[in-house]
């Protein structure tokens, strides 16, 4: 069905200068799509690989935990690693080109110049991690300007990255299509992430309790719920009593400017961080007030 | 002597949109050479311009005054502008392409995402005019997205503007050679400046004063002096007495940090900003100690 037969190989480059030079020979042929990623592939970076493998003559898949936007070193060392599965799975889906540089190649030097994300970093992750939304900016534009892709692809899990990203390309000019897909999740709503291979088998069952709060916000917002405050506090009591639970943030933002809405009025992101243990996950979904009459009863 | 013959006339272009097509059309003939300016073209962006019309099949120069590096509204009223005259100048000087955007089509929105420059922009100039590094920063990197030249071309003059470019492009991955060219003086030694011809008949003798004292520091590091306070303090008061002239700074930095160099102990950057009446003058000198028994005595 694809235009383009799978590649026989991928190819895996560890160097700047060696991706540039493995991608300089494919880019005559026709459109570079990149996905960027820190590696543990699941089937929501599947769904990315694969719409670039559709969209893009060359496809690049970029590994790379990125110590700039981690706020705790902990975090950093216990950030999961697989690199043999990602290469397997980038064969799989006929990847082009894996890019899988380490820090010392990435950052040779502490940056002295990085991307600065002003008000968009205020709120939800940015607000908890510091440093954490300027360091995804940082990276991402450099792997922008090292694989000069015409488009790249994002998950709209990380929804606070992708706006920023979307908001970067638009205030900087790159010459690159964001484009973000949507969540994939398990049978039970759990939004896949790399992170969720630490939940060990007691906690895995209570992680779509974050989904759930998003869900309960999303139908009092439908049903025309309007006052923010109110909103959050039902959902947050919703969640499961629980020692392993910690709620670090439950939000409504605007979708653009991700700045907090007190009184709904449009349509509103809901976003939350939840730990599970020592696990931290994030989740959100868009929320949608009722039009006219009726409300928009979505889930 | 020139491989290109000068073309038949100079495009201009003001959009966005309208440059990059007009690019890409000459982009598969050869290199591209961009000269970012604020206009008011004289004879030191001449000399940027003729050293990328002898890199580069196409040379694009860019002609915008940069609100987001004015740190003070009336500057940028008062920044000339010579449009017509600048013109003449890239026809004759055999340029493809310019580019004239206004601030809307730069700016459509207050940027959220700009390129932070961290402690390259804490002094010299970025001490005394908040915002203006980053302001640089983030339109050379807009500029170099919207161009995407292999090569672009700078004067030494604005010594913090091209280290904070060179350290840009190497912290960012900018595909991108950032190429710096001697300051071109009058014969009294006065560097040459777009704000130079706001200088009046009586100001005008007054204004080499800067770069004398600057060429004094060179000459006492030169001699083995070592200590920036005396040296500094002993230049500062060879400056003529006369109320319209007033010092804003002068400082030595090592040469690619930018940061104050108390001791010297290797090659420094001497840079100054003198007012002459209501006109802000910068210029900067490198100066080198002496290497074993022999000073340089350079000037």
């Amino acid at each position: 069905m694809s235009p383009d037969p799978a590649p026989a190989r991928t190819l895996r480059a560890a160097t700047i200068a060696g991706v540039r030079q493995a991608i300089a020979a494919r880019r005559t042929r026709g459109p570079v799509g990149l996905v960027p990623t820190m590696g543990a592939l699941h089937a929501g970076h599947a769904s990315l690989i694969e719409r670039a493998r559709r969209d893009c003559r060359t496809v690049v898949v970029s590994v790379f935990v990125n110590p700039l936007q981690f706020d705790r070193p902990d975090d950093l060392a216990a950030y999961p690693r697989t690199l043999d599965a990602d290469l397997e799975t980038c064969r799989r889906l006929g990847v082009d080109v894996m890019f899988v540089p380490d820090a010392a190649e990435m950052y040779p030097q502490p940056p002295a110049c990085v991307v600065e994300v002003g008000r968009l970093g205020d709120h939800l992750c940015g607000k908890r991690r510091p440093g954490h939304v300027r360091g995804v900016a940082t990276v991402v534009l450099k792997l922008f300007q090292i694989v000069q892709p015409g488009a790249a692809y994002f998950g709209e899990k990380d929804a606070q990255q992708l706006a920023v990203l979307r908001r970067m390309v638009r205030d900087l000019n790159v010459p690159v299509e964001v484009v973000g897909l949507p969540t994939v999740r398990e049978k039970d709503g759990l939004a896949l992430s790399s992170r969720n291979r630490r939940l060990d088998d007691g906690e895995r069952p209570l992680a779509p309790a974050l989904y759930r709060a998003l869900c309960e916000i999303r139908r009092q917002v439908a049903g025309g719920a309007d006052e923010t405050a109110a909103i959050v506090s039902k959902a947050a009591n919703g969640l499961p009593q629980d020692d392993r639970l910690r709620l670090e943030y439950l939000e409504l933002v605007d979708p653009d400017e991700l700045q907090p809405v007190e009184h709904i009025t449009g349509p509103v992101l809901a976003a939350g961080a939840l730990w599970v243990g020592t696990t931290r996950l994030i989740d959100n979904v868009r929320c949608e007030p009722p039009r006219g009459q009726a409300g928009t009863g979505d889930d």
